[in-house]
């Protein structure tokens, strides 16, 4: 590594640097604090404060102080460089920055560059009306939702790979680094190839406390820090202090330490010239929390300390606090930083890089300028053949991994499709993809590994946040991806979804925010057949919370064979904003329709199967309804044991694909239209249904539907071990037997017959027990049972 | 640090220690594999197989292999020690040590220590009625759910709090250590005190792989694994090779150096002879993936491989396979093992540590033995004087703060209870805690620091799942506990929730566990006071998410002032073996009832407020409830516009704590009889529903009612940002103006005057939202409504 000068910055830039910094952190208190008065041209009184005072001062200035200093390397480098902000609470210190920049006042054109558009800036901030207290799709530059901690670093890299050209900074918080999903994101680095990718400058920002307490990292010996981000796989450069100019001189050095660090790791490794995974840098900024703001409030410690984490100063009617607050913002001294008309003097002003350069105006940072639509070859080409109703065999998943194979050719040259899993690819049979792809492995690799490569496209670490974080970044920076998962563990990641649904909702209102990939989930290995690995694995919940989420937002998929699953993924692949939820199987297991009954129901999103009922148009006895691969099997041996049974009852068999479809249009965009649901499942007829998840989650679809209340939901109970496929189902009453039984008892007009077929369904119970118990399989019948 | 032998074992000793492993492996492996032919006594054939091979043996000689050296110490050191199998699906190994220990025939007598006992033994595994496939509720020793991977740190971690004479050994798998979880819970011992507490021994165990990858901490540099864990603040001993006998020889020698060093630091520390924190050893265990398993199958390289991870060799009809596993089950040598009865070889039985302080019995796993009542004081003392509905004002957390000082108090000398929360203890008012104890810590302090003290009892860290594993730790071991957490993070843990639900109802299914005290949740900083950081920490769903575990085991209250919730937090700390979920807000909020009513109003878990109701006992033109804090407010707000504008209409109030009151007897416990909830809500009349979560939460638990059809809720719908808190209420259509809306819309009687309410209640929210666009705070009418 080259040697740095010491004090890159000369006496004049320091100045400007010193004023630019003074004039972000001005802004970020005056956001904060004002509603009038906004350049302090007026005494200040209680009148040109906020009523209530809302936002976060602690982390503000290191963001301010990163962001200047990062924008000097764009400007002397002509660097891309997204800028991640970890803190994201630290939002009055972004706005400030980006308004700074000039790019606010394009996006927001009514926030001018003028005092006036000062004060429309200061006033919108955590303001009825306004825009929110934390970073989110609102704040120019960036594609991090800044409330819930600990998904910078994974968020980071989702958008550095493939962007070799990128450098995406990374803020991370002391008090962030304490989460579980930071903590592992740092062997990130594993999977970063120095060619194909970007790079990725951690930069973790020490300012000792959380909302009031010491951080961790703060407080173990240096030594053990140090030995910790080595650990991490990484150098790191340490700026320490809170003497601002030789704070500047020391940030400026490390910043030129790191990018030559970057440079040669990429000429190294570009050049073909570098055998192992690179040590990369990082940057550890250990300043106070709430620096240059007030050093005591009534007496007690503040800057440098956790009470300077929101608003250091409050009640500001009380004793000298309106004071305080004055002596604190007239301490960056305004007048040396805005012109007459309040606009930034032109000196300091100059230090924003230009154009699309600037972190705020980034490309990066607005994913759907750079989203290129993914090429998807025809699905059909995959279609298992079926020539009727249960005449094949075959495993969704692998199936659906051929496609996707597919996919990933047709997309190599554009590099902007991966396939993610938490140490699953296989394991959810999605193989294939391996076959013109590998695993990404940076780390080292032995003669007999299998499919690891530098630049393997299939992302797997045993960690769901981290593969979520990689995701989201990398959609959010436009790109596909498709997240692969056993159903019980994907809940791991619940709150994740939250914020990127949260995101999504917000981007939707904000008129330059451009449209993303789809967030896509194939959740598998699910709970109707994690028979092997018992009750932990056992959980279909997930769905109850993607459910929660705004209606534009969610979507739920239950293809219930090969064909319906590939319809569906390639559905997801086309679609933008939203969250796709597909859920499908892996066993080998009954195909049901061929690709073109596929297309046509699938596009329906639900419908009735004629050829398992028995209605012939008539008004049914009842409906049998299902939804999911498994439920619908059950379901479908149901039929057949009623069919001999009670061939005189009338069914009608109903297929759920899309469960949204089952809400009302009001309530989902997805919903069927009234008359439609009537018709599908009649007015007064008992409606017994075979669900893949909690029966609650249907009764919660369909409350407002006018047969609610005759909807008989078998699913799963919360009832399950280590055991066969078949015994799972029987354990919660999701079995044919159980679903035969409820049936009969729903009917009258077959009272005399409905204790006989009860009792021989009952007694099939005991006999299937009792064989697993002994044989510990399902018996021959169940096994091998067939449709036809 | 004393010098230890690098042979610490004799020839005799070794030769025993050898064949006690082998024993451990062959009872493995016949878990896997058998269900007949035990001991080998006859031919192996396919018959004698499972028809389904379920199990994993990658992770399981390792275990055995740790388990018999952790006895060695015992034995040697009379030591109580605990054993978390992180790698839980290593379940065969668990069960053969707990098996070869007796303890698993005291437990479980029809396995008995003979042939026939070995036969049940290996046919249970993983067999319909039998046991799971991973370590669970069932499993001897075990306070660890072993199937989803990430928690074993933390809870050892929890386990040791309190425990002084405990050492807890946790084993960490290389796949476990990339999950976010457990790459936090490395820090927790900055929050162990070596005097008050236990020690936790960490043992990594690199085996290499996961299902189908290599695992990242055995893919870097050994320089760049010990400075991560020196980084961790853990000095680590690492045995590494595959030669059993050298091997043993370097575990003896690294346990011997583990327990050497763990007494060093307890009696330095206990002497008062420590002043900085210790640097704990932990041991790096390298071993090769399915150790002693097949060294290929069908000439794939298997031992050392991820190939070892679950079944090595399959298909035992297919090829050589039968043979390789033949050959395999007797390289143990079984006849070397069992005399002829099948019982365990005296000399190797002798291994085993006596009595309960063989790990398999130890009561530190079976912590309902070891649990003492806690003490708790008079909630009563704490009741917040309310002279009549509205008639004071209170932070109801904080009132509950008060409580839970006395509570903390009452019960330091039984040093069984600790109050966790994410750095949130203070933001979620609970402050008082801190008058009679601090918080934990165990790094460096400076003399301005705030409540900082090795032996604290308030568990801070910014880590959810770090507080969720140490208090399912803590509570599995015997003791109590209380988490504060934000509403919209407390998702973070979900998928450990469902974990410990799981553990909770296996537990509740296996005789010999004792009850264990409640998780309890203190849901704070809620929804609809989170308008200060916005949309990102505004999320209720996590009551939907305790809504899908078994009725059993979920709680949810929500108690609408602070009497209500001393009477709620008192009655969940007495509670054992379910979660309890209490949802109450910290902002200075109108008190409703004084503590008589509260009391009574509790104990019926919801019920009419008569002062709030017009109805006078006849049937009402409508049935207002709700069911929180806020929605209480607005419902009531709700109804005093309606008593100024519709005087004769006739209204009946109903406040909802107990949310699981509302669904039927036969789906919770805690269900109110149809009768009684029919009185209560009409069987025709409108209910207008106020509610603290999702809309979707109440339909799900009353679709069962006879009244449901008629249920409208209001409540969060996914809207929201920084604002006002009226203003939150009025985005999500919660709050008074938008209740007296729908209440006058849905009695027809009143048709000819509702579009003139409509109308007043319309011109309310315009004037509304004006007047916090502008003033950015709410009107007077709203800030400083009363009741009276």
């Amino acid at each position: 590594m080259t040697e740095t000068p010491k004090t890159p910055l000369s006496r004049q830039e320091l100045d400007v640097f010193e004023r630019w910094w003074r004039a972000a952190n001005y802004l970020s208190v005056g956001q904060i604090y004002l509603m009038a008065n906004p350049l302090l041209r007026e005494r200040l009184t209680l009148e040109h404060t906020k009523p209530r005072l809302l936002g976060h001062w602690g982390t503000t200035p290191g963001l301010n102080f990163l962001w200047l200093h990062l924008s000097r390397i764009i400007r002397e480098q002509n660097r891309d460089i997204l800028f991640v902000a970890g803190p994201g609470h630290g939002a009055p210190g972004v706005v400030a920055s980006t308004y700074m920049e000039g790019t606010y006042s394009e996006y927001f054109p009514e926030v001018t560059r003028d005092e006036a558009g000062i004060g429309r800036l200061f006033k919108q901030f955590s303001f009825p009306g306004g825009i929110p207290s934390h970073a989110a799709a609102t704040t120019p530059g960036s594609i991090h939702e800044g409330g819930e901690l600990g998904y910078s670093l994974s968020h980071a890299y989702g958008a550095a790979f493939d962007h070799p050209d990128l450098v995406v900074a990374c803020v991370i918080g002391d008090g962030e680094a304490e989460t579980g999903p930071l903590a592992a994101s740092w062997h990130s680095n594993k999977f970063l190839n120095p060619t194909r990718d970007g790079a990725v400058l951690p930069i973790l920002h020490l300012n000792g406390y959380k909302i009031a307490n010491p951080t961790v990292l703060a407080r173990i010996p240096k030594n053990e820090l140090e030995a910790l981000l080595r650990g991490y796989g990484h150098a790191p450069i340490f700026v320490e202090g809170d003497d601002p100019e030789t704070m500047h001189q020391a940030m400026a050095t490390a910043m030129d330490q790191a990018f030559a660090a970057i440079s040669e790791i990429q000429n190294a490794t570009r050049a073909g010239d570098a055998p192992s995974r690179p040590c990369w840098p990082m940057i550890v900024l250990r300043s106070p929390k709430g620096w240059t703001g007030p050093k005591t409030v009534d007496g007690l410690k503040t800057e440098g300390f956790w009470r300077a984490h929101q608003v250091p100063v409050a009640d500001l009617a009380k004793g000298d606090h309106l004071a305080v607050l004055d002596d604190w913002l007239r301490s960056y001294k305004p007048e040396e930083l805005f012109d007459e008309q309040g606009g930034l003097c032109a000196d300091i002003a100059a230090l924003a890089p230009k154009g699309e350069k600037r972190m705020s105006a980034s490309p990066y940072a607005n994913g759907g300028l750079l989203r290129r639509p993914l090429r998807l070859p025809d699905y059909a080409m995959h279609a298992v053949a079926v020539s009727g109703p249960g005449q094949a065999t075959a495993e969704a998943t692998r199936i659906l991994g051929g496609w996707l194979r597919d996919v990933m050719a047709a997309n190599r040259d554009q590099a902007n499709f991966r396939v993610l899993s938490p140490d699953e690819n296989n394991s959810n049979r999605l193989n294939a993809v391996l076959e013109v792809t590998d695993r990404a492995w940076e780390a080292v690799r032995y003669d007999y590994d299998d499919h690891l490569a530098p630049d393997g496209r299939v992302m797997e670490i045993l960690s769901e946040h981290t593969c979520q974080g990689w995701l989201e970044g990398y959609l959010l920076t436009g790109r596909h991806g498709f997240f692969s998962c056993y159903e019980a563990f994907i809940h791991i990641v619940d709150s994740m979804v939250n914020q990127h649904a949260k995101w999504l909702k917000t981007s939707r209102e904000v008129p330059w925010r451009q449209t993303i990939s789809s967030l896509n989930y194939l959740i598998t290995s699910h709970v109707w057949r994690q028979d092997h690995n018992g009750f932990s694995h056992q959980d279909p919940g997930f769905l109850n919370h993607i459910a929660t989420k705004k209606a534009d937002i969610a979507r739920i998929y239950l293809p219930p064979d090969a064909n319906t699953l590939l319809h569906v993924a390639d559905h997801c692949l086309r679609t933008r904003d939203v969250i796709n939820v597909i859920v499908a199987g892996k066993q080998p297991d009954l195909q049901w329709l061929d690709m073109d009954a596929a297309i046509s129901h699938c596009s329906k999103g639900l419908g009735i199967w004629e050829w398992a009922s028995n209605d012939r148009g008539e008004e049914p006895d009842a409906v049998i309804a299902c939804a999911g691969d498994v439920p619908t099997l059950e379901a479908l041996a149901a039929v057949k044991i009623l069919r001999e049974q009670m061939p005189d009852l009338k069914l009608r068999f109903v297929n759920v694909v899309d469960l949204m479809a089952l809400q009302s249009p009001e309530q989902h965009p997805h919903g069927l239209p009234g008359e439609t649901f009537d018709a599908l499942f009649t007015l007064d007829k008992p409606v017994i249904f075979a669900f893949h998840g909690y029966p609650s989650l249907i009764h919660t679809l369909i409350y407002k539907r006018a047969n609610a209340s005759n909807f008989h939901v078998h699913g799963y109970r919360e009832e399950g071990t280590t055991t066969t496929p078949f015994d799972m189902t029987v354990l919660n009453h999701l079995d044919r037997f159980h679903l035969v039984s409820n049936i009969v008892r729903r009917v009258p007009r077959f009272a005399a017959r409905t204790a006989y077929v009860e009792q021989s369904v009952r007694d099939k119970l005991v006999q299937h027990t009792r064989y697993v118990r002994e044989h510990g399989k399902d018996m021959p019948e169940i096994s091998e049972w067939r449709w036809e």
